[in-house]
């Protein structure tokens, strides 16, 4: 028997396999945090046709049953049969095309300058076995050892020694010890293990987005990356952005439904990556965590409330090295977490991530790092000072409240280029194929194409009867960019679809400017501008110029970072040094908030217009334009 | 309706009252970690006569049913009925004999010359609350305003934070800290709450002993005792001594079920305490626990199993400032628990608290500290070194292993005399009416006067033929103490009784001499003699002294300490300076393992006489026995 996905990959399928587990033997993880027992209801596929059995539906409501929806772990195909793998469903391990990325970070943290220097550390030690004369308790014992390696201060939780004594005993008085060193509690013990028990000291990068999550395992000896994994953040179920996740946070259990959820996608992504490694969960003692302000409380179970309430303070701005069992992780449960400093309730430990990623703190050059996803933010700095504000874009640029918006995934119009003669629009498809929506890079290349092409005034508005693709939609006219007899509906982008861009791309914009004014100097002082983000990987930094998102500066100035909170994750992880670094950086960032400054307030009217009311700030769009 | 107990008190009883409900009401508290929901099965007593309805029998086995056996909290009295309260099912709180004793103790506290430092102290923090300019985080606010106190470093678990936000915008920014300031891991907050909240900082000082389990709840701010309980050690019923127990919890499961029965037996007390006196349980936030080296490892859930094995090496002698939640207490769960240091496997953290309790490491008197309970543990020394031994005199004294042996306990003889003339015994029983058996004072009692009436000879036989109520018993001679038409049994002690005892006895004494003699010194260099635990309260020394128990010294040079161990724990609860006074005692025990010396050997076989083969050691005896 075979599985056919709507890629059409074919999967073998052995008799009572079910198609979780035949999925998971091709090597296509599916999201499970039971383990495939039934009760997450998290495997969800679609079956397209052939019969199947299922032992049970879950938790699916009669909706999601009636449109072909089955858990992939209880259901077992009686014969061939074709599905369709929601990608909500899909854990990304082992993505070949990030790891190979991954493969240069030893030598992108060595380059700072720093050696390899995880929080949680080994050593090892030779005990003398106790006799009737040296007769001091296991304990007295270790610290004895430890004394005889100028070691005078190490405080051990019940955890790190609750099954001490067997250890000792079963290793013959030769044990290692894994330990932390803060900075508030000193050095502690995390646990002690027989030093001939195979297996390295193993540790966790991760970066909670409020759309996806993302994990790096690593190697805390060599610093190398073993594996990586990826899935949707699971709280998008209680909504998109982070302000209906901190609203359903502070309803009736709602805060620990939040935690549950990002909690059990970064064990689901461990225990897969365990697994395929023959890991023991318990040899992975560390764990470094970026996410904004909100993703870090949530994470930690602790009330966001406070963010989204007038003066806007959140209760952790820097956070205690907790244990990996308090957050609920599996591993060892004594492993410590470090969890990135934030700066403010819109400005989180992504950012400082991603400002340590981008080194342009240890640079005379002055920088501008935007981080534009489901929330936007900037740092405007140098090796001197850096300010740094949350430019509240919303998640339009994600797909949320666009007509047919969608995120930067398979099936989205990434391009769209417009014939100026005919009017008429080419596009790319990401994954190829018919498009299904359009992604944020997409909606900013038709808007620039737009109004290069005179479909739309600086304002925004259609001129209509200019094209016949301009048509009265719903509730504006709307411009047809993908049209397809057998889709229900064409894809198109509204007047009010536009106006939403405009007021993203100008809180973008009029943030930048905020910071640059702020700060005395004018925007063509920015020397280098870091891009990061999901969003960034299929930006045309021109057509973002164009439509007056980001300054129109030379274009080589510009660099693609990719993911900087996940490699800022993986460099604090490894580095003590570089933790240090990333507690400066939060120390040293001048916090701006945008939401009550009548400066920003002006320069976001300003930034209304394509590209901007003042047009001397935007001279090559000028003269494209060909404005006088 | 009436319930009428075997002590003839009466308590009146309210239809659907259960008898668990209606002795409470009356100040009669019985053991019942289930709260009294039937699950437990702790709650047991005996219906004498009258009609009752049981809802439940839960874990009563046939026997114990047939036996007339109820759970007072499942049994509903139709009518009068007559109830007998079996001594484990007794809880006792308030005591009034023995809180009138803790009226003294900040006295005796201050007698040290130290003043109250709890180790959960508490501080006022009054915060700015936070504005749009003045915008760090709740943490980092708090932090602000300890720096401002002087406080540079604190530690913030997860728990004292967890509701940080919430707390600090209810209470309008004015707060307590509790923290703590431990040697080893430096200052942690243990909890935040507002300052109007009412109710003091609370904390509790136990003692687990293997047969009994104490505790005083104590204002940390004054000091004083606000009341007692006290309970018999469930674990009981896994065995009466720490050999038994420490067997149990290596088997599988055992070590929970030991920890899970003392660790109730302490919550069922705090829950009767704090709902009596009407405290917030959260408002306790510090306990301090003495027990033997055995007792503390199983509190914590620590595997004693190498205790009881060569070299005899415990996994902690000194245990960190580990939190309530971890041992399962029933306080506030970020509350921090002081374990009484040990010194080795048999001389545990209960001798500790007696030795601080007793002052004697403050005197240039030499003096001797025995605690002879369930094990018995003996310490000679002063202010300038100290050594400390386990006698291992088994549990005789406590009634076990002993035909008639039973606890000190209401019904137990607690003195024998005889009459030289007539060899007829005239007795005292603890708490009047007929005696039940006889307890450790009794044994001791008996011995002396058979010794000293010519009943027994010095090898502890008997003599036959000397008095009608020698009499052949089922395994060895034996002497008829009392006996009563309408008991079932007499009691005897047997000529395999008083081996038992001479035993018990013998590696008492020898315990001290070898001591002694390990320092140099000789028996009547001894000045002081403090005795410790239940038993004390009921031993005649004089005949102690005369069969060769303990020193033949002037009786003046004794002094009863009650229940040191309670003392200590207390002590330790209040004072920072009396911790470290504790902790250096502990340092400067030198242990001396017995049961590899030779010298005891030695001198234990020559105290297997009474009083002893050499009779110099025993003047005073030697006189009133007439020898030569």
């Amino acid at each position: 028997m075979e599985i056919r996905l709507t890629s059409n990959e074919v999967i073998q399928l052995r008799k009572d396999d079910s198609i979780f587990s035949a999925l998971k033997e091709a090597g296509i993880y599916l999201v499970a945090s039971c383990g495939g027992k039934g009760t997450c209801g998290k495997c969800k596929v679609k079956v397209i046709e052939g019969n199947f059995e299922a032992d049970s539906y879950g938790k699916l409501t009669g909706e999601e049953k009636k449109s072909g929806l089955v858990l992939a772990c209880q259901t077992f195909p009686l014969a061939d049969i074709r599905i369709a793998i929601p990608k909500e469903s899909r854990l990304v391990i082992g993505d070949k095309i990030a790891i190979s990325k991954t493969k240069d970070l030893v030598a992108y943290l060595k380059s700072y300058g720093v050696g390899l220097n995880p929080f949680v550390r080994t050593m090892s030690l030779k005990l003398p076995p106790p006799t009737i004369t040296d007769n001091i308790g296991d304990l007295d014992r270790l610290k004895r050892a430890l004394a005889e390696q100028g070691i005078n201060s190490m405080g051990f939780r019940h955890g790190s020694i609750a099954a001490m004594g067997k250890t000792l005993r079963e290793a013959d008085w030769t044990v290692e010890l894994a330990y932390i060193e803060d900075p508030d509690d000193g050095r502690e013990a995390v646990s002690i293990y027989p030093s001939a028990q195979e297996g390295s000291n193993y540790g966790l990068a991760v970066d909670i987005g409020t759309t996806t999550v993302v994990v790096y395992l690593a190697d805390l000896k060599t610093g190398e990356v073993i594996d990586i994994g990826s899935t949707y953040n699971s709280q998008i179920r209680f909504g998109d952005d982070v302000i209906t996740r901190i609203v359903h946070a502070t309803e009736g259990g709602g805060l620990q439904e939040l935690k549950d959820a990002v909690v059990s996608d970064i064990n689901t992504i461990t225990d897969s990556l365990v697994e395929k490694h023959s890991i023991d969960p318990a040899m992975i003692q560390a764990a470094s965590i970026a996410g904004n302000t909100t993703m870090a409380h949530i994470f930690w179970g602790l009330d966001p409330g406070s963010i989204r309430e007038m003066p806007y303070i959140p209760e952790l701005n820097s956070f205690p090295l907790w244990r990996a069992s308090t957050a609920g992780l599996s591993i060892n449960p004594e492993g410590r977490v470090y969890t990135f400093p934030c700066i403010a309730s819109y400005v989180g430990g992504d950012i400082v991530a991603g400002v340590l990623a981008s080194k342009m703190t240890r640079s005379e050059e002055l920088a501008l790092f935007m981080d534009i996803g489901t929330n936007g933010e900037i740092a405007i700095g140098n090796n001197e000072w850096i300010m740094t504000a949350a430019c509240s874009a919303g998640p339009c640029f994600e797909g949320s409240g666009i007509k047919c918006g969608m995120r930067a995934t398979p099936g989205a119009i990434e391009s769209v280029i417009i014939d100026p003669v005919t009017l008429d629009p080419s596009i790319r498809v990401i994954g190829g194929g018919s498009p299904l929506g359009i992604c944020g890079s997409g909606m900013i290349d038709a808007i620039s194409e737009m109004l290069l092409t005179g479909i739309i005034d600086q304002k925004g508005k259609f001129l209509e009867g200019k094209s016949d693709r301009i048509r009265r939609g719903e509730d504006s006219p709307e411009y047809v960019i993908f049209s397809d007899r057998r889709l229900e509906k064409d894809i198109v982008l509204s007047e009010i679809d536009i106006e939403n861009l405009l007021r993203a791309k100008a809180a973008v914009y009029s943030g930048i400017s905020t910071l640059i004014t702020e700060a005395g100097l004018a925007m063509d002082a920015i020397e280098r501008v870091y891009v990061a983000g999901g969003f960034g990987n299929y930006l045309n930094i021109g057509k973002a110029v164009l439509i007056g998102m980001i300054p129109d500066i030379p274009e080589e100035r510009y660099t693609f970072m990719g993911n900087t909170s996940i490699t800022g994750a993986y460099l604090c992880l490894l580095s003590k040094e570089l933790r240090n670094e990333a507690a400066e950086i939060a120390s040293k960032m001048t916090y701006v908030e945008l939401s009550v400054s009548k400066m920003f307030m002006d320069e976001y009217v300003s930034a209304l217009f394509l590209p901007h009311t003042n047009m001397n700030l935007f001279p090559s769009v000028a003269a494209r334009l060909m404005l006088p």
